[in-house]
């Protein structure tokens, strides 16, 4: 089943641009090669997804994760359904993937915004020959790809245009071409500064209980020989006051309409510390992410995780057998902390976002 | 070597007052027993220490970690050094061990005052007989470990009078018995505001690098069948803001004259969080603690601990190798956000503390 054009790529021959990428579609639409995060940094394994159920069990699993990259992923997952549904009930099978893929996650806009879009073109084209639909569909979910790295490289440079010179940010998570398409929204800012001159040095915070920070966005900054120095997400407000931090730098999840940003739990607590220390709090996300159906923070979903992600690493139990514990894997920081969102549209202070 | 009274003990038989405690000096005065909270929580396993070679590394390796903590263990480290010391050199030899202990960890200025305290005993009684040397420094060090255990219930009593019915608290690192000679600082409120019927719940930061509060605070508070349900550090702020946490309570590793506290890693960030919602924030220590030589929280020299503690868990790495981590073992919040010091000496204002 596995075609010849597999990984590891040479960078022209991706969307993402790199030789790496989260996600990517064989140029046939018959497979999905997704990247396993969980292996890295010490390893770089690509999963190769031949249905929509394996492709919904890389989400689920969170092989893949990042909001924009789950919305490309659950694309290439539909194209991949479209492509095996050849017969009269192609829009009932396109459905019922929908439906699988959509339940995957709840926290993060992106993932039933790209399966809409995937949906509504389904609806459209349903009567056409099969092969034509699975082109169609494939086109769309590559277009979806590439539109979100265009975005991730327009923020990266209306981000890097509000730093100055000197700057050395602070970033939460990992917003970055791991988290994308490609190129990355906070990170594409870093990557953006860095490409400007301006950048002096990036804290990344670990990003407890998954390591995000430690275990992506380091590997990803380095890769791109960026100077990046590792911390624990308790380490925040002590180097922001030590160690010259001017600016936070993180991603989304969801926008809500009145500003509000659902973010990988414990951007809350920076945008905070950011606060009490006087510096900028900046949010890169894709237009995507923005959802202008939920009014405010309060109404979005906050997915809960399995304790196992806290009281465990690997095979190594860290908490007492029988003590409680609370996973959120997500929380909302208010409008009011963030200094302005970056998106592809656009640089917006959080109470204007346009559309509302 | 080993006497027969040995852990575990009966609760009555220690001075810690519990079935377990972070250090115990044997009745003969030959071995000093240290918990090993490095396996906490899964094993419960008591290092035998007949040297005060052996004492400092409990130490130095965190066998024993906690201010009050390392402070008692110096000192019965100096109590088997006087019953060592047979010949004329006492003296110097006590001083040498002196040096020995206070060069393990720098922060802590309990580790200084208790050995402080053993040599100013040691140059009193240099001239007397071998065996009443020895006995007096046995017996001066277990006052040490008792009169901290007073403190705690001291510190106790205290801050439970000043936290409301239905109080929720949130705690970082482990202030508790394993930290001090018995009952804890922190923890020692948590425990006198539960036998008050004040408690509601409290949330345990787990406290990275090295995960106090998941391995340690959740197991002594479980023990005691307090509720308590551990959170990532990066959780402080969603869980104030959803889950009702009224207060925060902390120890110290060193108070300065202002009233800046320093304290393990992660507690600046959770007193900027606690301000900017508006809950108080409670230092818990004893008076050893205090150090009015030190000015400012500017004058304390922060531990810069190995990057391994980060950059692993175990045998498992974390993060990408040759990228840079910081590992500050400690940060400093300042007076500013601390809306109370809760001593056995009595409850202060940090701008207030007596004798500056």
């Amino acid at each position: 089943m596995s075609p010849p054009w597999q990984p590891p790529w040479k960078a022209g021959s991706t969307l993402s641009g790199s030789r790496y990428s989260a996600m990517e579609l064989a140029p046939d639409g018959a497979a999905a090669f997704v990247l396993d995060q969980r292996r890295l940094p010490l390893e770089e394994h690509y999963v190769t997804c031949t249905t929509v159920e394996e492709v919904a069990a890389t989400i689920r699993d969170m092989v893949v994760r990042g909001a924009p990259a789950i919305g490309i992923t659950a694309a290439y997952g539909l194209a991949i359904a479209a492509r095996a549904a050849t017969g009269a009930d192609y829009l009932a099978a396109l459905e019922r993937a929908s439906e699988l893929l959509v339940a995957t996650r709840p926290t993060a806009v992106n993932l039933a915004w790209a399966v809409g879009r995937c949906l509504g073109l389904a609806r459209e084209h349903a009567s056409s020959p099969a092969p034509a639909r699975a082109a169609e569909m494939a086109e769309l979910a590559r277009s979806i790809h590439r539109e979100d790295v265009a975005a991730c490289r327009a923020m990266g440079e209306l981000g890097a245009a509000l730093l100055p010179q000197g700057s050395t940010l602070l970033t939460h998570c990992n917003a970055g071409a791991l988290a994308t398409g490609g190129f990355g929204t906070a990170l594409g800012v870093v990557r953006a500064a860095a490409a400007a001159g301006k950048l002096t040095a990036v804290f990344a915070d670990e990003t407890r209980p998954y390591l995000q920070g430690a275990r992506l966005t380091a590997w990803e900054l380095a890769e791109d020989g960026i100077p990046v120095t590792v911390i624990t997400d308790g380490m925040a407000a002590h180097c922001i006051d030590r160690r010259g931090i001017t600016a936070v730098i993180v991603g989304a999840d969801r926008i809500a309409a009145n500003g509000d940003v659902a973010n990988k739990i414990g951007t809350y607590g920076v945008a905070c510390i950011a606060r009490h220390h006087g510096i900028p709090f900046y949010v890169a996300a894709p237009w995507s992410t923005v959802d202008l159906a939920t009014p405010t923070g309060r109404d979005i979903v906050i997915e809960e995780r399995a304790p196992h992600e806290l009281t465990h690493l690997g095979d190594r139990q860290l908490v007492a057998s029988g003590v409680a514990v609370y996973n959120p894997g997500f929380d909302v920081t208010p409008a009011s902390l963030v200094t302005a969102i970056i998106t592809e549209r656009g640089v917006f202070a959080p109470a204007d976002l346009p559309g509302r």
